[in-house]
């Protein structure tokens, strides 16, 4: 198999060098990733910018290239230029925090799946739901047989796989569960400050707010120390809204 | 009425300072718009840099807010910090370019709607499909339509409306038509360079195809000179893929 891997916390950090080591035993890698953390760009693209490419070292051997632009970007740069193949599946993680609910509307890493998959190729975004994890050894099996069973069986054209894995370790976890997107999102305020030379700024902070209790919603399953998977597909239109719309004799 | 406007052209964009003026004549208007051009950002946020906040002028007097940050930052502060109301409504435009099909995904202008409906607040967005309009009157008219009409009826909890003028002076323009999302896209390349410095360079060039012939897409739409209006909505679970993922027997 040919693997594209790319990921919003940067090329150096410690998901997707696992993730790479992995799914290196299974199949042919190239790593291109934002060459620093770009968490929470969406599906950000970078057009009015020219974008530049180094190739990064970890353990001074060729790891992969680093981009200075957006884990969509480098997908769409990967796919276009870097790689020599056309990639079977582009795997994006394995990132650290949650891609669960409205959160996945914010997620570079799910983001960058959903760009594969508007190119034709399959998506998977992998997500460990906690800061400060150090064991990928469970998300990294995880990640080679959800490999192994896209390429046997295929995802719908548009369609990508949402994944994340609960906080504990890998002996606590109570299997997997196919989930829904939940609506949990988080309850957000500034923080106002002012800086050294007295000019004020703010500053996003809020807390995750769980809005589902269905046993099949992400966030529930998480909860309940479960790997969820949502499969995702960025088909906007509000059907039963489209009809009611046309009542409105919207005239000019 | 109390309404906040955004946009991803920036402040000093031409379409924000229409879309106000016609907007100041149907409610109170606060601007809290990005700075400068931030277009393709899709539904980024600025969570790890200080937002810095500064009063614009237009017409030497007070226009709006102006925001170091993307226009989901820019709604989310808006609400949350700059206006002294909850606002009845979110409009972002109008943007020059078209914000149809996969575009909606990328689209800063969507995606500053999408973050008012997800704040529990209606959105509108508002795109002009040309680059090199100057003439904002029949979308400005519009706009104050649909904001009416929204006031009037509502629209669901999590569904924002998508609007799109093609690029035709205002008497050519044939109807209104109730859009589905299209499936058109970018044929992307790189257009691979060399600076000055003789460092080598990327820059993403393409040209728009258009994939669908339904009459009922938007694309398709705004060929025939229609104005296009896309009930969109961010709930992205696949669910026929759901129900075929529990055959697939994923177990760790």
């Amino acid at each position: 198999m040919k693997i594209l891997i790319t990921n919003d916390d940067g090329i150096y950090a410690d998901g997707i060098y696992h993730l790479k080591k992995a799914l290196d035993q299974i199949g042919e890698v190239l790593v291109v990733a934002p060459d620093v953390e770009r968490s929470a760009v969406g599906h950000a693209i970078t057009i009015s910018d020219p974008l530049r490419v180094f190739e990064a070292e970890r353990d001074g051997v060729f790891f992969g290239y680093a981009v200075n632009g957006t884990p969509a970007d480098c997908v769409k740069l990967g796919i276009r230029c870097l790689a020599k193949w056309t990639p079977d599946i582009v795997v994006s993680g394995i990132n650290l925090g949650a891609n669960t609910a409205t959160n996945i509307i914010y997620s570079g890493t799910v983001s960058a799946a959903a760009e594969a998959v508007i190119m034709g190729i399959p998506g998977l975004a992998l997500s460990l739901t906690a800061f400060d994890v150090k064991e990928f050894d469970y998300t990294c099996r995880l990640a080679v047989d959800l490999v192994r069973k896209i390429e046997k069986n295929g995802l719908p054209e548009g369609t990508l796989l949402n994944v994340n894995v609960p906080p504990v370790p890998a002996d606590q976890i109570r299997g997997i569960a196919i989930t829904r997107q939940g609506k949990g999102r988080y309850e957000e305020f500034f923080d106002k400050r002012v800086d050294p030379t007295r000019r004020t700024y703010y500053w996003l902070a809020g807390k995750r707010m769980i809005l589902d209790s269905d046993e099949d919603v992400d966030d529930v399953v998480i909860m309940r120390n479960k790997v969820s998977i949502t499969p995702v597909r960025y088909d906007l239109t509000d059907m039963k809204m489209l009809d009611e719309l046309k009542k409105w004799e919207i005239e000019q």
